[in-house]
């Protein structure tokens, strides 16, 4: 018995990424199929963007000094000397009272200093243009790389990339991109009394929910779950499943009960293998204490709490933090401060998740917390997020300001 | 010229919603690939979850009588009947001065009033235990139903499943359900100076960023969207691209440029239509002023504007609300409350979006505005939300409260 072996959720991650420090492999992939995926080296840009000075209006392109008295009661004339159209090189040099009508995104003249809106001008025949108002330095144009300059680094290794990231790829000319595979992640659940998928409800056997509450889970981390068919309470069915799925994955959850007899199998389990070793038998998070970390083959295997909201927060707060480690992930937005809704005792010893919900009064956003029995899991999927409390503390006042992980 | 019917967003979103009442169709998805899906009936549960009563730990089955006395120094002694086997039907039922071993998650006798957890029992040979601990009525025990119950309600019409959901969905027996079919959006460009995704840069001709941003932005919102290629400023190829999309689309966003020609080409197009009807020709909007909604064989036709950060911008105001409420979608918890961090001053009469960056300084949320010119599409992509001003202020003052969606 490691009674006492029982690690705090800092100390637990640490021991994973030290044991497993292993590199991901990279792939590419097309820019428009990259959203959701972690960039696996820096980007740079390949072009100056835009690549040419542009005009942000319709309008004519003018030099300063020719127009810096221009107003409507003092229109100033001009030789319009012609145009610029989309997407062609503009070889026109501005002279003196001169102006070239430039439509937007079209480019401007090499020594254009400025465009005047189609508003602010009148046009006098072919060849004449009234400026009704002055520009100052660059009015309306937009210089070369203004928006991203060559060579400059458009993401950080390690940057999740959005929906809208993929505009900028496709605005620098990268057209692959070098991300981080997705890691596979084997699920096994364990238990006489779990239901294949195909089978119906009876005597006291219930359908896998943790197996799949965890695919949707490490399926919105840039990874690969593989479920394995369950496994009954028979240690050879186990250890054949999990030398499958060890030879088959990056790393291994045994999603097994919370009894002591199951626990004990998965050690065994485990320890039936040559190469293997128990690292922590127990975590100081409520809930989801009877958390076991261990190494098969240098493969991480992770027997997880039975019941669906132990199991759903251990992977929030261990499994999540190490894989994101893997892909060296950056910021996270999704925490928000808030007014804890009332006053709550914890014991000191064990950090602890509590699920949230988030509301708006009277300008401040209040989080209420949402109890339930760690075996129910409907509060667990509608929750707007949830709070960590740190081990060493004894509770929250209410009007409190906390941080919430939204979900 | 329509000059003065420019519209305000809310009344674009209306006139969008009378004119396109359009029913989506349904299908039937694996419970397990319904993450990011909208559900469109409303879901009850086909069984009660748990369908027996379980128990919450490892412990013996009591009745209340015989143990309230019991304490470590008082340790009251019970008859060991037998014990409940996971997933098995438990038959037993208690008598006076009985228990029964439970393990955590197996059926508990019908009439068990609560369990002790082992922690506070010893087993004294095989036929007795020795009970350290009261209990009140059904400690430890999960009720028939408690999580859900059988015909509950689980997901109104709307819901957007999350990756926890699918846990729910298992646990209440539910392999497929019903979600509406994904919306499919042709994406068209025009354009000479647009570069079709294997050209290489050149002349003053430029990547598709708004194409690529669009396909994005609606993928994350169960839509599928369909990049055609990119036209040239040609009526006729125009026109024959717009008829492909809007026979093989529910919507088709033209993504012009924003030069005054572009867009009377857009709105030529249209009207070469015989049953097509140009709607709203501006909406009140900063940036994204020159959109244009219109109708083509009952079909939505949106021409939005060529600067990315009007597009993106116009997206978050009309496009996906709009999408959204297709599907019936509810409440949105990207809404967060900020302070803001400068005084800004806008123009009455427009809504004004503003792309900000949010940081957390002693205990508060800030939200610092970005600004930048509506062609720069870096930023828009880099900041964790936006900022949208109601049309009839003036500005924000320093320090005010604000919302802040949420990327």
């Amino acid at each position: 018995m490691k009674l006492f072996d029982v690690v705090s959720t800092k100390e637990a991650l640490n021991v994973m990424k030290e044991n497993f420090s292993f590199k991901l492999s990279e792939e590419k992939v097309s820019f428009f199929n990259s959203v959701n995926r972690y960039v696996s080296q820096d980007i740079e840009s390949e072009i100056n963007v835009p690549h040419f000075r542009k005009s942000l209006v319709d309008g004519y392109a003018v030099l300063a000094k020719d127009v810096f008295l221009a107003s409507e009661s003092n229109p100033v004339p001009l030789n319009l000397i012609g145009e610029s159209y989309m997407g062609e090189i503009c070889n026109k040099i501005l002279d003196s009272e001169e102006a070239v009508y430039v439509p937007t995104g079209g480019m401007v003249p090499v020594n254009a200093e400025g465009v005047v809106m189609i508003e602010y001008a009148e046009k006098l025949g072919e060849d004449t243009v009234l400026i009704e108002k002055g520009v100052s330095l660059n009015d309306n144009i937009v210089e070369i790389g203004e928006d991203i300059k060559e060579k400059e680094r458009i993401y950080e290794k390690g940057h999740l990339i959005n929906e809208r990231d993929i505009g900028v790829l496709a605005g620098a000319n990268i057209n692959s991109i070098p991300v981080y595979k997705k890691v596979v992640v084997g699920i096994i659940s364990t238990g006489d009394e779990i239901l294949d998928l195909d089978e119906g409800i009876r005597d006291a056997k219930i359908k896998d929910i943790n197996s799949y509450m965890l695919y949707g889970q490490l399926s919105k981390i840039s990874c690969e779950p593989i479920i394995y068919p369950p496994a009954k309470d028979n240690l050879e069915e186990i250890i054949e499943l999990m030398d499958k799925a060890i030879n088959e994955c990056d790393m291994v959850l045994i999603s097994g009960g919370s009894s002591v007899g199951k626990k004990d199998e998965t050690i065994r389990a485990i320890e039936s293998f040559e190469n293997s070793k128990v690292l922590i038998e127990g975590i100081a998070i409520k809930p989801g204490k009877p958390t076991i970390v261990a190494s098969v083959n240098d493969k991480l295997i992770l027997g997880l709490p039975g019941h669906p909201l132990s199991c759903g927060f251990v992977v929030e707060a261990i499994v999540k933090p190490f894989i994101l480690s893997l892909f060296n992930a950056k910021k996270d937005n999704r925490i928000i401060l808030c007014e804890f809704a009332y006053n709550y005792h914890k014991s000191k010893g064990r950090e602890e998740y509590i699920a949230v919900d988030i509301k708006e009064e009277s300008r401040k956003i209040i989080c209420v917390p949402i109890f339930a029995k760690s075996s129910v899991i409907k509060h667990f999927a509608n929750c707007d997020g949830y709070l960590k409390i740190d081990r060493e503390l004894e509770g929250i006042h209410k009007g409190e300001i906390v941080k919430v992980n939204l979900f």
